[in-house]
C-alpha cells in the first residue's frame, strides 16, 4: 500500500477535542487505502510552558536537560493520538524518536537527523497499524535524547517520508496554506495553490512560519511532494513542487512566466539584530574566523556584509535573530583568538526583514530596483539589503515593517494574482 | 565512594520551589562524600492529570499507550531536578528508565524489573555527576516503554540501590516516617523509629501508603538498609531492618519483646470488594483454576476463603481492590472454561480492611482474640478474617473502619509506645 506521511502541528492537537478531530481525519485517509505515518508536535503551548518550568528552577538550563524535558511534549501527544484512534476502532501505535529509529547528531536543541532505521515502523504498518511518531526529537548514537530545534517536527515528517518512500508528505497546520503574504498584515493576501521548493524555502526562511525551512530543503533534495494545508478546513492547501504547472494552452512555457508571477509573495521576519564588528585585522581569513565562531555556537547568521577597504582593519556586519544577540556578544567576548582581542562590537535591535520572493524574478531584472523605489517613496529607510536569484530582502526598522509589506504586496499586484483557479485540481490529489 | 540512593515522591517535587529544596538536600548529601543516585516521581498530581487527559480522548486507553503517556511525568521531573542541581553548581545527569538500563517484563502498567544494566549510571558517577533516574518506568526487551504500576518509583529506587551496591536507600516522602497508624485518623499516632521488613511489608500491603510493598519485598530479599523520611523536615524517619535493635541493658533479647511491642501498628486499606463464587464444581483444582484466571488478568487477590463441604458444588470467597471489581466480573463472564459455565457471582463493595501488625505477635497468642473482642464490644461487624504470623486483618464496612482503627490503636496501647527515644541514633546514620 502507498505510504502517506501526515504532520499535525501543536495548534492542531491543542486539546482533547482537536486530537479527536485529527483522529477522524486520519481515519478518513486510512479508509482511502493509505498506510499512514503521522508525525505530531507537542500540544498547543506545551513547549512554551515546559520552557517556563525550566526557567523556574534554573537560570540557564543545560541543552541536554532541555531536550530531556521538551521531548516529553511530543511523547504526550503521540500517546493521546494513538488512544483517540483506537477509540475510533483504528489500530495505532505510537513511537518516540528513539523508538522510530530517528538517529541524530550528538548535539542538543538543534540536532540534525543522520539516519532513520524504519524497521519498527514498517513492522507496525505491516500489521495494519497507523504509526504515530513524535516529531522534533531523536536519539544520538550514545543514547542521548536530542531535539531538532523548534519547528523540527516538519523536518521529522519529511525525513520519515523520504526514508519510508512515501507518496507524499502533508503538513497540517492552522492556516489554509501558503499566502502571498501574512493575511493578518494584508487582508488582500491570496492563497497560493502552488509554490516551488525554492520559493517556499525563501518564504520559510523569511518568516512565513508555515513550514520549517529545513523540511523544505530536505524535500527539495529528494524531490518529495510536499503539501501544506489546514487541519481545520477542507481547502486544498498549497502544493510545493519543483516547477510550477503549465497553464492550459501554454504548453512548454514555465508556469511562473506564463501566469505572470514574477513576485510570488512578501514575507516579514521579525526580531532581527544587526551587528557590526569593527577594528578587525584586515586579513583574508577574518570572515571565516568570525563565522566559524558563530557556527560553533550554532548561531544562524543571515545577511552578511564585509566592507572592502585598503586599510589595516576591516569591518563586518551581519544579522542574527534577536534572541541570539546575547550569545553573539558572549562568543566574541570570551574568544581567546588574537584577532578578536581589540574588536569593537556595535549592535542594533528592533529590526525586521521584509522580502519579496518569486522564482520568476531571475528572468525579470529590475525587480529589486522597483522594490527600493516603492519603499523609498514611502519614506521607509532601508538599512541592509540582500538578494538571491529568487528574492530580495531589506532590513528596516520594526515600526516600518507592516507598512512595507502592504506597500510591496500592492505594488507588485499580488492582490490581483489569478492563483486560486487551480485549487480544485490539487484537492483531487 | 559509597553510593547512596535517594527517592523523592511526587509531593516532594510538586513545584519549582520544592524541586529547588530537594536539590539543596541532595547537595548536602553530596558534600558528605556520597555518590548519589536520585530517583524521582512525577510532580504532584501530574500522573492523575495525564490519566484524565487520556480519558478525555478515549473511553478505554490501551495499556501500552498509557505507559507511553505516564512515563512523561517522571521524565519531566528528572530534567527539572538536574537543572536545579546544575544551578547550585552540582553537575547532574538525568536518565529515563531505558537510559538507566532498567529492563522489565514486556507487560504494561504493572511490569516487574528483570535486570538493571548500570553501566551508564556508573559512567556518570565516575565523572562526579549526581545521577537522576526516572522512577516507575523501564523498557522491555522489544524497546517498549513500560511502567511498574503506581508507586513503582520506590521499587525503582530499591532495585537500583541493589544493582549499584548502595550503602542504603532513603525514601523521602511527605510524612516523617512510619507511624503506629494514620495520624489523620488517630491524633495519638506515634512515629516508629524502626520497623522490621516483615512489619513494613504488612503495613505497606495494608494501606500504609508510605512505601510500595514491592520495594520492601525487594529490600528484604537483598537485606538492603531502607529508610523512610520526610523531605520537608529533619526528623530521623523510620529505619526498616531485619530485626529490631536491642535496647541497652537487655542484650540478647529480641527488641520486639524487650520493648514490649507486640502490636506495632494499625493499618487501614480502603476500597475493598468481596466476591463470592458459588455453584463451582467441588474439585481439587478449582481453587487454582480461579486464581490462575485472576493472575493472568494481573488482578491481585487478597483474602481467600474456601468452604469445605461434602457436596457436589463448592464456594470460594475472596477480596480484591474495589477498582478491579469490574475486571473480575469480566474475567469470569468471558471465560470459556467449563467449570465456570454455571458459576454464580455475588459481590459486595464499600468495604475496608483493618489490620494490626507486629513482629512480636508470633510469640503472643491471643492477640487475634483480643482484636475481635475489642471490635465486637464496639458493635462492629467483622465480615472476613485473615491472619499471618505478624498480622491479623478483618474486613468491615467502610463506615466502621475509622472507628475500628481508633479502638485498636487505643486497645493495644500504641499511643503509649516509648518508641521515639531512638530517633537521635538514626539521625546519625
Amino acid at each position: 500500500m502507498p505510504i502517506l506521511v501526515q504532520k499535525y502541528g501543536g495548534s492542531s492537537v491543542k486539546d482533547g477535542d482537536r486530537l479527536k478531530a485529527v483522529a477522524r481525519k486520519i481515519a478518513e485517509h486510512k479508509a482511502k487505502g493509505f498506510d499512514l505515518v503521522v508525525v505530531v508536535s507537542a500540544m498547543g503551548k506545551t513547549t512554551d510552558q515546559l520552557i517556563q518550568l525550566a526557567h523556574s528552577v534554573s537560570a540557564k538550563p543545560s541543552s541536554r536537560e532541555m531536550d530531556m524535558l521538551l521531548s516529553t511534549g511530543e511523547q504526550t501527544s503521540i500517546a493521546l493520538l494513538s488512544m483517540a484512534l483506537a477509540d475510533l476502532g483504528i489500530p495505532a501505535r505510537s513511537f518516540t524518536g528513539w523508538q522510530a529509529g530517528i538517529q541524530t547528531e550528538a548535539y542538543h536543541q538543534a540536532a540534525r537527523i543522520q539516519t532513520i532505521d524504519p524497521r519498527r515502523i514498517h513492522a507496525a504498518l505491516s500489521q495494519g497499524e497507523v504509526v504515530i511518531v513524535a516529531g522534533f526529537q531523536g536519539v544520538s548514537i550514545d543514547g542521548e535524547i536530542t531535539t531538532l530545534g523548534r519547528g523540527g517536527s516538519d523536518t521529522t515528517a519529511v525525513a520519515l517520508a523520504i526514508a519510508l518512500g512515501a507518496e507524499r508528505c502533508d503538513i497540517y497546520t492552522d492556516v489554509p496554506g501558503v499566502f502571498t503574504t501574512d493575511p493578518r498584515l494584508v487582508p488582500e493576501a491570496r492563497l497560493l495553490p502552488e509554490v516551488t521548493y525554492d520559493e517556499m524555502l525563501e518564504l520559510a526562511h523569511l518568516g512565513a512560519k508555515v513550514l520549517h525551512p529545513r523540511s523544505v530543503e530536505l524535500a527539495k533534495r529528494f524531490q518529495l511532494p510536499l503539501r501544506v494545508l489546514s487541519s481545520y478546513e477542507d481547502r486544498g492547501g498549497t502544493m510545493i513542487v519543483s516547477t510550477l504547472k503549465d497553464t492550459p494552452g501554454a504548453a512548454g512555457m514555465p508556469g511562473s512566466l506564463e501566469t505572470g508571477r514574477v513576485v510570488t509573495g512578501v514575507a516579514r521576519d521579525q526580531g532581527i539584530a544587526r551587528f557590526t564588528l569593527s577594528n578587525l585585522p584586515n586579513r583574508i581569513h577574518i570572515l571565516s574566523e568570525v563565522f566559524n565562531l558563530l557556527e560553533a555556537a550554532h548561531i544562524n547568521v543571515d545577511i552578511i556584509i564585509q566592507s572592502l577597504r585598503p586599510e589595516e582593519t576591516t569591518e563586518i556586519a551581519f544579522t542574527v535573530q534577536e534572541n541570539d544577540a546575547l550569545r553573539v556578544l558572549e562568543v566574541f567576548n570570551t574568544s581567546a583568538h588574537p584577532d578578536f582581542q581589540s574588536v569593537r562590537i556595535m549592535y542594533e535591535t528592533s529590526l525586521d526583514k521584509v522580502s519579496i520572493v518569486g522564482s520568476g524574478m531571475v528572468t525579470h531584472p529590475g525587480v529589486a530596483a522597483e522594490m527600493f523605489r516603492l519603499l523609498t517613496q514611502a519614506g521607509i529607510e532601508i538599512k541592509m539589503v540582500s538578494t538571491s536569484e529568487i528574492k530580495v530582502s531589506v532590513v528596516v526598522e520594526a515600526k516600518d515593517s507592516e507598512r512595507a509589506v502592504n506597500i510591496l504586496h500592492e505594488g507588485f499586484h499580488l492582490d490581483r494574482l489569478e492563483a486560486l483557479h487551480r485549487v480544485e485540481n490539487i484537492n483531487d490529489i
